[in-house]
């Protein structure tokens, strides 16, 4: 193995041990002595990979990132870009460990306090609405698909299915995730229903 | 003013403090001594009303049901049950304040890892899900409404709305809440688009 491959590994190894530490005692709970104890490393050598709580979520979401850039290259490489989409969000969204479910939400809630966390947390909002409305736009089979109309549908939706996920033991995503389907689907092809009698009336409350 | 009105307002009072509190420092951060302070109130004082913080975040969630309650009896008031219910979601999702998104939020957080509060949770999510599952029963106007499929597609998506509205400061729920409304109107109308393609893979994977 060489160095860069050995540094790679173990900086891998870290933000395994940060997941779950964050995972079982909260972000703020967990001290920087905790993760290196989780990471079974010296906490010098620990701070030589991260120098603070904030670096290691940044590194968890970069990696969330990078692992989602690898779904879209491999639904790219597909003859089907819109079965592969499909494939990939009901996958994800099926299968997503309570975990990686927990992880999210304790990363929304400090992102509500914490500066640093606030503007990581509004940067990779505003990559996944552009890059979701662009690929919705690209793969719509009507002009009657309004990308941003969808988005604004999905987008709460997805994260919804996240936090039943995390809170409650028993949840099956599967009922949801379908319906996820279907309406990403009929948004692609322009028959989203639209608002009817509760256009005006909701005008009116906002 | 009597004694127990007295009381009363004090609780009122401490609970508005804690939820302050809770939405500026997160649930564990908050001591009783800044929660005391927060109330400007003497801990001896402030530990006769509430004894700990899951006391509070329970007395919290009372509050809450107590508020959806009211708003229940509006609707069960109102000639028009099916409009009330309709206009009573909408308002609410399109009207929610920051405050109590981000509250919502913490006490979902923390629910992933104190039993308390993830009992409290497990408890308000079931009544809440009866509650709208037999409401959308008694609002159908189509025998092809399924409470549950309809329960199973709001219910993530009524929490994705919070979770925007607490981590994007510039989040407009509007146009969520509009295709909410419009789902929930077509969903009682027995017309929710049902799962196509979708199925077989779906439940391949689950």
């Amino acid at each position: 193995m060489t160095v860069t491959a050995s540094a790679e590994a173990r900086r891998e190894h870290i933000l395994d041990a940060a997941e779950a530490c964050f995972v079982r005692n909260g972000f703020h709970r967990a001290t920087m002595q905790d993760l290196a104890r989780e990471a079974a490393m010296s906490p010098g050598n620990f701070y030589r990979y991260f120098e603070s709580k904030e670096a290691l979520v940044v590194g968890l979401v970069e990696r969330e990132c990078a692992r989602g850039a690898e779904r879209v290259a491999e639904m790219e490489r597909s003859g089907d870009r819109r079965g592969a989409l499909l494939d990939i969000i009901a996958r994800y969204f099926v299968s997503v460990t309570r975990e990686a479910a927990v992880l999210r939400m304790e990363i929304w809630s400090e992102a509500t306090r914490n500066p640093a966390i606030a503007d990581l947390t509004a940067r990779t909002e505003a990559e996944t609405r552009d890059w979701f409305t662009a690929t919705f736009a690209a793969l719509a089979t009507s002009p009657d698909c309004d990308p941003d109309h969808l988005y604004a549908l999905l987008a709460p939706l997805m994260k919804g299915i996240l936090v039943s996920r995390a809170i409650l033991p028993d949840y099956d995503p599967a009922p949801a995730v379908a319906q996820l389907h279907t309406l990403l689907e009929i948004g692609l092809d322009g028959r989203l229903p639209r608002a009817t009698r509760a256009g005006p009336r909701i005008t009116a409350l906002a």
